[in-house]
């Protein structure tokens, strides 16, 4: 049986830390781990699978060691750099970063939706936005049934999805002090504004969204629009969808339809007030969708909400899985 | 000149020491006021216009003292019992609950949007649901000038459009203590629920965001579709709204017109990372309209940002204003 060598770059940062939480749950047989960072947090020790590991500093040589599979999630700079050299000496790079994922020669995976994808890969394999991936989970099933002609996304994101400086500009500005992060407090704010505004308006983050959805949809012909927003909330990202569909639906049939789709928790029960929560999707694998309902405002058009947790599946899980994938071939 | 005789009913609650916050900075002349409140909390002495008023007990003789007006927020109840029996002796109510909003006799009105609703009414006049009203002061002008199709709201609603309660919940749950107003935590979760749900699977919120859209722009055409949600911030609601215009735009002209708009606040740089905001528009009486960027999904589509704050725009001041313009006839 082969054993797999796996690198994890930015094995110090919030989604690292949790790549690392997520590969001892998954337990992969087989596997012989580095854990890679900064110059900055090297020599650093991380518990993990039960042993120490110290953090070594990512450099141009780090490569030369043979590593099947990489799990990068160290900013788009050092993707930027590193993944090309990664995959030039025959390791497998799953990017967290958004560098590569709108590259035409990088696939861009959510495992419930578009595995096929992977087989084009050439080295590197990009991992999608966090709001991106939980609604492709929810989304993916009715675009295969009845065919979706248009999407309109509010989102509700929390802090964790900008890491620890986010996490702690909400603990600044509950204080009163003033946020470092963000141009404004989060606390009792919604901000909407996440990365940074685009020409045509639109925040990165929701190009991201449109873009992504397109290309992981396979299909450009979708109208996708966006509006994405920080709340003040600590982790899981909720969103409202606005979906029509190409052919008719029932409501029961939709509900049915995500019940047994892969990655999806139906939580739809409002009469005993359960919904999709932020608190509930938390440390969660699971994409949560509910408040479904039929949009009477135009034919075949419906409403929902989804909940995921933006660290694990939104970032960590949807990388491991990519990784399963991988290896399972 | 005639004196006016003003009762407040509801006087010590949220809305009610609104109205009395506003009533105070607007200072109308010639009025003597006389405060209601429930028999619990009648005998309380508020301060008030630099005297000190003694709430009385609402009773079903308090308005045989020939009021000319009279401003409710007292809960539907409330509204439902007193306002017939006050507009029966004479004196106009103006009342903030959902209770008669729907009643064809009696005029919905935002005074920036449909004034002259007002020459309708048989003594009782409701001021609309405050996630309605701000988006009306947005939408108005856009329908006038280019005909809504479509309304597509996602709103952020803050926890003081629950009142005390509301805000004793987020503060119960942020220390770990269970909830008592929600079934649920706010702390840390974005609630899809506000007020019950109905049998189409939509909340009474929702559906009286439909419902009062229709009635305020006078035409049941336009479709309109919302899913509304409670966030963990104290006071002012945000919007995410898309729509859908009958006839061709420039961005440049939809925010001149809404610049040049009655009770709005453009507030659109976002260069200079200035958007509506739930902290910039707390304590205010404008609306404020950012984020306007055309959506690309469909023709003659756009998304904007709205923000106000829901205890002045969205409830005390509209309906003080509504007395001005009462008083001004």
């Amino acid at each position: 049986m082969k054993t797999y060598k796996i690198a994890v770059v930015g094995a110090t940062g919030m989604v690292g830390r949790t790549f690392l939480k997520v590969l001892e749950e998954k337990c992969f047989p087989n596997c012989e781990y580095t854990l890679f960072s900064s110059a900055r947090s090297a020599g650093k020790e991380i518990d993990f699978m039960g042993e120490k590991y110290i953090c070594r500093e990512l450099t141009e040589t780090s490569f030369n060691e043979g590593f099947d599979i990489a799990l990068f999630s160290a900013g788009g700079a050092t993707s930027a750099k590193f993944a090309p050299i990664a995959a030039a000496k025959g390791c497998v790079v799953i990017d967290n970063s958004s560098h590569f994922r709108m590259d035409e020669s990088v696939p861009l995976i959510v495992p419930e939706v578009n595995p096929e994808a992977l087989a084009q890969h050439k080295g590197i394999i990009a991992n999608p936005n966090c709001s991106t991936i939980q609604a492709m989970v929810a989304l993916a099933p009715l675009h295969k049934k009845y065919g979706i002609r248009r999407i309109i996304y509010s989102t509700y994101q929390a802090v964790s999805g900008a890491g620890v400086e986010g996490v702690r500009d909400l603990e600044r500005t509950a204080k009163g002090e003033a946020p470092e992060k963000w141009p404004h407090s989060i606390y009792n704010n919604c901000l909407p504004h996440i990365d940074v505004f685009l020409d045509n308006g639109y925040t990165k983050e929701e190009q991201k969204m449109i873009d992504e959805t397109h290309k992981i949809l396979g299909d450009k012909s979708i109208g996708v629009t966006a509006t994405t927003v920080r709340v003040p909330i600590l982790n899981s990202h909720s969103e409202s969808i606005n979906i029509e569909l190409a052919r008719k639906f029932e409501v029961e049939d939709i509900k049915e339809l995500l019940k047994n789709s892969d990655g999806i928790t139906l939580y739809d029960d409002v009469e005993n007030n359960i919904y999709p929560l932020a608190t509930i999707a938390t440390d969660s694998d699971s994409t949560f969708v509910g408040r479904i309902r039929r949009d009477f405002s135009q034919p075949r058009t419906l409403n929902m909400w989804v909940v995921a947790d933006n660290i694990r599946k939104g970032a960590a899980t949807n990388a491991v899985q990519i990784a399963e994938l991988l290896i399972a071939k």
